[in-house]
């Protein structure tokens, strides 16, 4: 990460309502016992937490709410107040609006002004992107503190009024796959030993030649009353493409930095599903290292996933220990990850 | 900008279509003279290039269309191949699809791969943020090319049946205002004595205590049938502040490198509308500078126009010269400008 260690101070993360679990979501939507057992079975994930309200379609939390709540918390724990932010980049797929972008209301409200903000459009290698651009900034010696946030609220696309019976598989599984959420973290430079050093952060392009797994549509004024479906999956190929490019990843950071597989003490894989990360976990076969998800509880909140697994990794982290974070981007697959070294 | 200079290899742009001019507009929305003589009085664009055909409402370009021409040229101008790009920064307030990012999808169709890509969600600021964050990269020392593209197709937004009669002034002057467009930008370290030198970046959220000048919204599924005003403006809001965020920009960067005034040849000014254009660039009062504009023609299409005027002021700029370009997103208020220098 070049000769300026970038140091992760803090993480704050925010979820919008109570978790809601597979039977609750089955009851709202007509969905039977049958359909259930399925989601337990091939899926695995047992709540996730919606910015609208499932009886009546109320949309409860904007992004913009959960990304200032998950960023307050963030600063608060790192003890970094709005004037010490020197720039701040957010990582989302669903931003509020086109413009402005969704950082900036955030910034706003947190009354972070007079620097540069960044928002990047982008899936579940998001957060590793943000990571990425806030360690380059901070690696130029031109800024001590960025604020990092991440987060997804699929609201927009939501339809409470949809009759799941009539999905086909593939369809039905993005009501079960996925959830809402936003994390936050502060990185920076400066006198903080007792934080965990952020060693390297990698995101590939890895698309040459597959068709894109993962598609989600905007629609404007003048295809409202027509047009594509706003998602599509094809999950054949990601569950074969997954599991190899986070195998590569994986890989490729520990070469970089000549660690061994068996000085990983955790292991944060991608998020998916909990059936998707027991195989990958299983695949990637770090022998000593404990795993950190929470997909299980969260769904798969993108933009936000790779906050919360650090938001359970920093509190139990060893001094000294290292750490591995592999997320992969179905859309037009993107491989990222990055190692973290508490000395 | 570092130890490392940066500097502008090449540039590439790519319109849709034929030049729209203000009468073809009129008459394609039932407009009447008095309204063309307002245009040309008070906002001066005369021409400006559509992504959607006008009489049929079809799409014949997509944003990523655009974007692969444009970086198609650049790398051509540049003679970089595909190979070479380490790094691509796209900049919109418009793509194509949430996910995949467009800059994949751009990237996959010129066979770049295996690297980072990055894009950034982004108004009339969005071509100075690609090269801040590009630059900072490049900074890093860990890349040498970066190939960097903004753009923006307002085609989804763009009802061709829309009774622009009925409509009030302030929603009415965006179908004048705005164009399509993408441009591009090969940036690299190294042996390019010939190619200017990027200087300085700056790019600043300035939005405090100030509403958005500009919103624009997606729909998603659950909003197709209502919702807000796709786009909103406050046009008094945009004529008095950005004159003078365009002012402080300059001078801020004429600061930081210690140029006098007078020593810079060329001005790429703000690009809302020719008149206030105009307007900034006698504000700005530089007294030898030649000004650099493409407004007139393109109309405002966003991310594109720093791309617009640089490819204007490439083959002109002499050596040695200096220029300054300034762009002001008034979403949420954001000032930002670059400096270069030809040695």
């Amino acid at each position: 990460m070049g000769d300026i260690p970038v140091r992760l101070l803090s993480v704050g993360t925010a979820l919008p309502g109570p978790p809601i679990d597979t039977a609750a979501l089955a009851s709202a939507f007509g969905m039977d016992q049958v359909w259930r057992q399925w989601v337990d079975t091939f899926i695995g994930t047992r709540t996730r937490h919606l910015a609208v309200d499932l009886s009546t379609g109320e949309r409860r939390e904007s992004l913009a709410d959960l990304g200032e709540r998950a960023a307050t918390q963030a600063l608060a724990r790192a003890g970094v107040s709005a004037e010490d932010v020197d720039v701040v980049v957010f990582g989302t797929a669903t931003p509020d609006t086109l413009m402005p972008a969704t950082v900036n209301v955030v910034a706003d409200r947190l009354r972070i002004d007079g620097v540069p903000t960044f928002q990047l459009q982008s899936g579940c290698s998001g957060a590793v992107q943000t990571f990425d651009v806030a360690a380059s900034l901070l690696s130029t010696g031109r800024y001590r503190t960025a604020l990092v946030i991440g987060g997804d609220v699929i609201a927009k696309h939501y339809d409470v009024k949809a009759d799941l019976t009539a999905l086909p598989p593939d369809e039905l599984v993005n009501y079960v796959l996925f959830g809402d959420g936003a994390g936050a973290a502060v990185l920076a430079v400066g006198d903080h030993p007792e934080a965990p050093v952020l060693r390297s952060v990698l995101t590939r392009l890895s698309g040459l030649g597959r068709a894109p797994g993962q598609t989600l549509r905007w629609y404007g004024l003048a295809d409202r009353d027509g047009g594509e479906a706003p998602a599509s999956e094809d999950y054949k190929a990601i569950e074969e493409h997954v599991p190899v490019l986070a195998e590569e990843t994986a890989d490729d950071l520990l070469d970089d930095l000549g660690w061994d597989r068996a000085e990983v003490g955790y292991l944060l894989p991608p998020q998916l599903s909990v059936t998707m990360t027991a195989k990958i976990t299983e695949r990637l076969a770090f022998p000593a290292a404990e795993e950190v998800s929470c997909v299980a509880e969260t769904g798969n909140n993108g933009n936000a996933l790779l906050f919360f697994q650090l938001d359970r990794l920093l509190p139990v982290m060893a001094r000294p220990s290292r750490a591995i974070a592999v997320a992969i981007e179905s859309s037009k697959w993107i491989r990222s990850g990055l190692a973290l070294e508490r000395v």
